[in-house]
């Protein structure tokens, strides 16, 4: 109801707001026997971290987690999986001048008509920190599917307006994505993106940008076909994260311009039965990996738009809590994109949609 | 767990095959009191009927629904809500030839695999026949709304790439979406628009398209600001559609594009206080009426794209349940474009989203 | 949150007033390939139709099921099974002067306070009616639980205080259960009951009774250890039956006067593995068959305590709408003792409980 | 799905082994603005905690909680609450030589089989420890009933056959409940019953009792019609207690003897419409305080029956894993009987119920 848990079969629920004393997560439904430990789940972590790149906040969150429940001799024991993470870098201080004031692009005004109250040291509940908690649920879930055979990869495929090569196309290199702090599968177009970048933090200005995800291993049968597709599990997923405007799913947009005769993705002929291999070839891959909510056994792909972060340095005109105008410059540190950063919450958030459907079965026959 | 309802303060289960019995809805959780009879659920059924318009099938659709529990003298009990629509025009006969054929762009291949059977006799669960159900439940769902003064109109945006006014703009005549049987809020760019889709017949071509939404209303509050985002649950709502392939709120993908000082709609002073007025005017709407996960008070937008209707006249390469090569030659009547006729659905599953929220609360406070 | 459904991986949705067009089910989780058809489900709905038994209202409830969907050639399509059951037999008329009226031991008056508005001609959806629903979401949930090996039976235990023989004890007869209108395993006892249940509706009484149940086949697994254990599962479902005022399992209250050592089922030894063979014995069955809320593989054995029917034919005093004294004579045709028709009931929840555990699963590794 | 979580709208989910970090829960949906602070919270885990008295072990569980989020400046923010409560008592040692036993009575057995490998050092998560984060979750919700003018109390209304005097009859005295150790109302009954148990600790034995719970407040309308029934929740709630066999409302089993004169509670006229004042009187409260599963106006009354501690001092026979007989004597220190300790935790098992119904509503109309 308050929406603070996802998933049915593995159900995550995260809490914490920014500035209080830790936020977390809670996993229930993950299985007995999966290899779960503080190393891995630190590093999963270290990968959402504000890092040396000119696109992060220059704040020290150290992110250290504990493992609370539900983990014994490295693996999973069945029961809730609880982490938390304590809040160390907040500065409260810099907050301070915001209690009245509400931030354009912040939900800081919504917050106070819903709630009657909020803790103003920051976003609270709404913060991008939250996800950190989203990050460490998503680490149990990569680790589960990757027992199924499973894997997700992210990275950023443009950012403001400058784009990456794309997948298969000359250029396109995805270790380079985790080795630049843009997380952009070109090393050329992370130079020049880093450069943007630097041109506006220094205009006091932020970018938007479009984050890119892929899965492979589903097989035929994940997702459920009618309210919970695969596609719609997963445009809610990633569009609960606050910046995300529009999420597409293969062709996506484009589909909308193509004929029937090209938009459709033809299955290939194998001469093994689909029903015994639970394999098929397409000639293209449109329709992103889903057909009628259902994975199709091609590869799964969509892409996510980030608006630019709103809190820029550049001052601004909002208002106060009596309505009254406001001219305001937001002090403190903050990113100037946060797709570099959001690439691990996308697949984190990838990670619980498909843990979810594989415990939901890919089958549904007595 | 099987995914066919939807929501959770106001619940939507939907049953029924293209070429069973029937297909219905069990809507649970409305309130006692709200003005329901069969004229208004007919109205609104009519609006999803194949139309006279090029764009649609010819197939007798006659959606005579009947409301079997939930309504007693003309107004909502609180108890569920249970609507049947009987399938009466459905030809099986002219899906035989179906039964060991996968149709590219369909869900038969998945569904096999998935379920070990299917009905053959047309799409089954995963026939667009469903919506119908789905917009019997909307028509409860836009009742309640009305009731709290939240109203929803939709469009055809685009078809086969061309592009209506944009609102607001010249030529723009929202009266005009519902007077033509494309629903495109244009008489010049309907009849440009009928004449290629008529071309695309011909052709055995099948074309996409883009549809907008937009609500009043809303107020501050509707939305729960973490998983259960107004615009997340929305995306979730739209992309159960099978032909959606993508969804954007507000400035979209474009903001992609922006810089912040760009994307941040301002708050405009008024002297009044927000949370005594839960009234705000913006310098923009670049958010499309959500911050945060939550209603901001502008207007409420998004559009969604739709890839072309894969049952296309035109002969096409596909397999068979043996993995065999198959030149296929779908007859039966199929619309060109799922637009027009998915306009009254995509107001449907943004009513359900909103009642859903509605009764669980703009505020939440003790 | 309104309460209709019931049941995570086997959901069980009813609707339908008592006299309303017609009273329903939809499931939806059911795995497909199961066999189903109309001749077993109006089997089953038979046995909780009035008999010609002296405990029973002599109204002929026709039950004619129709099945809707989900169902294709016999057999379950792993969509949701939707089942309407029209009310034919129902006399508005008797119920008119009950307008304003709040019958003793009913739920007029809460109803009339919680919604402002009913059907007030009989229970509307508090009726007993709405359990013909059950009764057919039940018929898959046993056809679903019967290929897995698992059967559920139920009896009266006594009724107006006359005691049947206990399972296992001299005069226990199952088989005699389904022979006897009163669903009393023992003839004589049954012959004793029936003179009892004549003379109370001479007196224009009713009568309470209790209900046992069983099932077989469970194995080790079944349940989940904190909140959905098996018997507190099964608790809410048995309790949601209108006239239930108590449940207990095994020992049930006795266990209350026993010792610790009394208590404890203790496993015997097989020289078998339990975590090979899932099969182990025991010296008792106190626990009833669950063990920290999961099935132990002992029988599962619960009984519930029904009260009287709160419809009599005596005089009573009680209140209308305006807070007036009124006395009320009941009319209309009414059981004197719920139990045997509950039997089927019991059997029923108890299936749904059980399907939805099964698909839970009985073990949880990975 | 797992089942760790409980209640819609007032949700709760608990984590934590008996001898992992810790045990904790979060609670979503808690409106903001209610007051709660540790010192309130800690009072109401000190109830739980081993009492000096003679049914309680002597373990020190100092049970000291955090709270993580969700509470700024002394009230509720609206969003999740997160507490958590470390172990720090726990002796693992005393628990080695149970690695491979089962022990009779308890979730061993049944755990090893279902997830196929366990935290031995105790009940793991089906140790009464968990019920600790019960209560925190609880004193939430009495905080939240507190503000809607809710209250509840329980006591032990018998421990090891020893019964003590029903409410409202001579020697009944609430406050006396709280003030001695077994929690029994009745100082005389409590010190006949302390020698009772001391006999039984001598002899290595346990004993079984009774809880009863009342509440004051609920008005009229609490309860959804159907599954969701008042006493089907609480029967739920109460039942998911490991150590509870059964349940009773208002008369309970003692209906099951009664006839339908006797057992109908009449409303009694007061001249002013219920509708309007939402108060009524009754002539008894056989019903327990519902009606068709809606709060009636009357107190709310239940009982439940707790087993035997089955951790005794005396030798048992038992199996191992591999099957093989076992002369089991188990060390650790361990409770006679559960009662005393259950009290708070049925209050907040009942808590959770109302505090969940109340946020759905107590009238559904629009």
């Amino acid at each position: 109801m308050a929406g603070n848990s996802f998933g049915e079969a593995y159900r995550v629920t995260t809490f914490g707001e920014s500035h209080g004393a830790a936020v977390g997560c809670v996993v229930d439904g993950c299985p007995a026997g999966i290899p779960f430990d503080d190393d891995y789940l630190r590093r999963e972590l270290a990968r959402r971290k504000p890092g040396g790149g000119s696109a992060s906040t220059s704040r020290d969150e150290s992110d250290e987690p504990e493992i609370l429940s539900g983990v014994f001799e490295g693996k999973t024991l069945g029961t809730p999986i609880a982490v938390i993470i304590r809040n160390t870098a907040q500065k409260s201080g810099d907050y301070d001048r915001l209690r009245d004031v509400y931030r354009p692009g912040h939900a800081d005004l919504v917050w106070d008509v819903k709630y009657g109250l909020r803790d103003h040291r920051g976003g609270g509940r709404s913060s991008g920190r939250e996800t950190a908690a989203r990050v460490a649920a998503g680490a149990v879930a990569k680790a589960f599917l990757a027992k199924h055979g499973i894997s997700i990869r992210a990275w950023v495929r443009s950012i403001a307006g400058i784009e990456a090569p794309t997948p298969g196309g000359g250029g396109f290199d995805l270790d380079e994505a985790e080795a630049n702090s843009l997380r952009i599968p070109c090393r050329r177009t992370a130079e020049r993106a880093a450069a943007k970048i630097e041109e506006l933090r220094k205009a006091g200005e932020s970018a938007g940008g479009v984050v890119e995800c892929h899965a492979l291993g589903l097989g035929i049968g994940l997702g459920e076909p009618v309210f919970d597709k695969l596609d719609a599990l997963l445009a809610q997923a990633v569009m609960s994260l606050g910046a995300v405007k529009g999420i597409e799913f293969g062709a996506g947009f484009a589909s909308a311009l193509m004929i029937g005769s090209e938009s459709n993705d033809r299955p290939l002929a194998s001469g093994i039965p689909p029903l015994a291999s639970g394999k098929v070839a397409y000639s293209s891959n449109n329709s992103g990996g889903v057909l009628g909510g259902i994975s199709n056994g091609a590869r799964l792909e969509f892409r996510a738009a980030f608006k630019p972060v709103p809190s820029i340095a550049k001052r601004q005109l909002t208002i106060d809590r009596e309505g009254r105008e406001i001219d305001l410059e937001i002090g403190g540190r903050h990113d100037v994109c946060v797709c570099p950063r959001a690439v691990p919450v996308v697949e984190a958030m990838t990670a619980l949609v498909l843990a979810d459907l594989m415990l939901r079965g890919r089958g549904n026959r007595c």
